[in-house]
């Protein structure tokens, strides 16, 4: 714990790295690419999900559960998506191991237990449910049907990164399904509003609402909208997706309804996710070279109570005071956590609270006693006050939302100052080069266009804003006309 | 929605199939053995994770999340708990599917994805969990470890019933590490007594807290606490278990710490859960021919309000008249749904309600508008009663408590009649044919006794009473010495 974290402007990636470890949120697991999510990091997602659940209930949705495993017949049916996913499906082709009759204690795939049909673990749930909804769904008065599900999935990507990328991730998926076209595509544009409304109320982080080029799709989806966030290293990071099907799974699993005129048409679909990736969007939004900084609306503890003391007499006097601050601030609903462990010093938990990114930090000495005071300290600033006790509930109240808005507003500047609008090629490499961050350039809308930017830059169309303003001008790479400016910038 | 449900007395089990589909509970899926939670299934298993959550964290746990996949080489690691699951084990073998060469549009295992280690799907989590806390477990400081994992567990079952026994289920495993023997044992005995709280307080089904005999115990564990029900058919069903693990599995994974005296230790361990099955305990607690009863505390909706009308003006007022008391419910906390919809009749409505089991419904007509009343129907004892609108939250808040108090005392009861004391194994054979239900009766300690009843009778033994009364007496089956009756059921 006392070990330093590597500084952000030496190696982005090892501080990132190290954070994640250190600060408790999760770690490496045994099996190859997936994650452990410490108890530390998962209250931060409950709480995500606790904040997001109540949005979609909000919105009139309902929570399911499908199964984990997709029939690789039903796997396959909806071509696209089963081309998009298919290179990276963990498969279960056996149901039972037995002893290695070579060697004692070992155990071996059974071969007598072979499945006749392989099983994909779900990468995602389109299939599986479409499949489902094809029994549920037989006239316009049974829909809209509106499900989200709360789920681990499985997609065994080569290169793996802590919450960012990792064969297994925890999720939602929304999954809808509608009797017109203009029902679901307001459907998916709802949920990219929650999702966006979500992350920059409670996360703090602000986000662009956009349109996938084509090639960035979903696979599957004839529209797929997005948020996209900068993080500190001036790289984007795609925190949510909410997808339009169009009629695509209704077609492959034949799912039809009788309209109320009598006739009998397709369904129309959405889907829509966010993930544990969103953990790595607020580390990196946020954090800094002490550790996590963290928005006061999701962090588990708001406050944390650090007692000072010497002697016995000192530390029982010192722990009434904090325990009548604790039971204060409790009855506020401030969530806030009194450290009267006596084996750590107050030092090494001042360095711990940091590394976790507890919004405030109150400390308490026999010398405050006499004053009738404590310390406050702000771990987004770093800075610290006396506060006398009579004030200290107003005080913390207040502070926690200065904190929310001012990590918000931090992070807001720093997009702007890290979004530019160029005119030429050339000054795309540079400011790519120099600056990084979203770079606003004119596109002609073309995937080759699209593919040569990539691959002489690295950079992706991240989205085509939703809010974009609507000026035609020329592609900074073809010279051919375009409708508007779209976002590039290396992701991650 | 309009076919009736199959009689319990003319055959339970049919009853019981028919009643989790028709109420929309769940229904089996296209993989094997697995199911679809349905929405309003769901809302029930979320309230129950709510409160029994709550329970975890008011007893000091903290949940996390472990991998989905356990390598083969740390699965089999305890030989015992790797023995008693390979059996039904789902196999990830390979990473990739791909194009068949043969047939456009279809998928292959491709063989050159095969995995150089088998992944196991996790019917359990001891292994993967004790792995990992071999890298958290230094000292005595820290311990104990107190962790919760809500998840999905695959045990390839054979022979598959709806939320009774599925290939995918969906439960909560806690899984401490402690200093001492004594530690862990108190916790799995508290861990054990938080269930029986939970499902006689939430759930109003009454359970015999014991411990497993040998033969029944987790594999791996050293001591397993269980709550066993008694369902309405006179089977029991085990509702929940918590297992002593002894040092078993830090043993096997080398899990030591040093002493606060300066010596080296392995750690104790305990392990429980509860899953879906809850659910069917629930079903085949309190369900009745008319579908199912749900007590308050669980009842996603505790009361709804049908409207009774004709004309569009009546339509018109009544609908007022509800809003106004559904804002007053609203306002006291309780879980009122107005089904509005104007496609289906009254009829139709009540009938569903009944089939789901909401504890309590309104009606309300024009009629009732004059007279300043409203119809009130319990589902539990489908009787009717007139109530003056000013008097309706008392009564229903009320009725809500004497609902749910009473269908506890209703299983109690039942569980009372069906729960014989023998002293011979024919009276022992002839009380479970001609009533079945749980028999207390002596038994010698061996497993050779308890084979030979299963295999005369079926009857196996759910537990040996905690609460026990401890008079020494003679086996029914060898007439060797007994310490105190244990109780024989045939079990789910």
């Amino acid at each position: 714990m006392s070990k330093k974290l590597t500084k952000r402007s030496e190696d982005y990636s090892k501080w990132y790295n190290e954070l994640v470890v250190k600060a408790d949120l999760a770690e490496n697991a045994a099996v190859r690419g997936c994650m452990v999510i410490k108890p530390y990091g998962y209250a931060i997602w409950e709480k995500m999900q606790a904040e997001l659940d109540k949005m979609f209930k909000a919105t009139g949705h309902q929570n399911a559960y499908f199964p984990l495993f997709v029939p690789k017949s039903l796997f396959e049916a909806e071509e696209q998506n089963a081309e998009g996913f298919a290179k990276e499906c963990a498969v279960v082709t056996h149901y039972r191991l037995k002893n290695n009759p070579d060697k004692k204690g070992q155990l071996i795939v059974d071969p007598e237990a072979e499945l006749e049909e392989p099983l994909v673990v779900r990468p995602t749930s389109e299939a599986i449910i479409w499949n489902t909804y094809k029994n549920w769904i037989q006239s316009y008065r049974d829909l809209p049907i509106k499900i989200n599900q709360w789920a681990n999935v499985v997609r065994w990507e080569m290169r793996t990164r802590l919450f960012l990328r990792t064969a297994e991730f925890l999720w939602q998926e929304g999954h809808t399904a509608h009797a017109t076209e203009a029902e679901a595509m307001e459907e998916a544009r709802l949920m990219n509003q929650v999702y966006a409304d979500f992350v920059e109320n409670f996360m703090a982080i602000p986000v662009i609402q956009g349109l996938k080029s084509p090639s960035e799709r979903f696979a599957g989806a004839v529209e797929t909208f997005c948020i996209e966030a900068l993080m500190q290293d001036s790289k984007a990071l795609q925190a949510g997706t909410s997808h339009f099907l169009g009629q695509n799974f209704a077609h492959a699993f034949d799912v039809k309804f009788a309209t109320k005129e009598g006739g009998l048409e397709h369904v129309w679909a959405t889907s829509w996710g966010v993930s544990t990736r969103l953990m790595g969007a607020l580390i990196m939004t946020h954090s800094d070279d002490n550790g996590l900084v963290l928005p006061p609306k999701l962090a588990p503890h708001q406050v944390v109570i650090v007692p000072i003391y010497k002697t016995d007499e000192e530390r029982t006097a010192v722990a009434e005071k904090a325990n009548a601050i604790k039971q204060e601030l409790d009855q506020h609903n401030i969530r806030v956590h009194f450290d009267n462990r006596d084996n750590y010093k107050p030092g090494f938990k001042f360095n711990e609270y940091e590394l976790k990114g507890v919004p405030l930090r109150i400390a308490i000495g026999p010398k405050d006693l006499e004053k009738d005071q404590v310390e406050l300290a702000r771990r987004d600033t770093l800075t610290k006050s006396f506060v006398p006790t009579a004030a200290l509930t107003a005080e913390i109240t207040q502070l926690l939302n200065t904190i929310q808005e001012a990590l918000y507003k931090k992070a807001v500047d720093f997009r702007a100052a890290h979004t530019t609008s160029v005119a030429t090629f050339e000054e795309f490499k540079t400011v790519l080069k120099e600056k990084g961050g979203f770079i606003a350039a004119h596109w002609d809308g073309t995937e080759a266009t699209e593919e040569a930017i990539k691959k002489a830059t690295k950079a992706t169309i991240r989205c085509i804003p939703l809010e974009g303003d609507l000026e035609a001008g020329v592609c900074v790479f073809s010279g051919q006309p375009s409708k508007q400016r779209v976002l590039f910038a290396k992701a991650y």
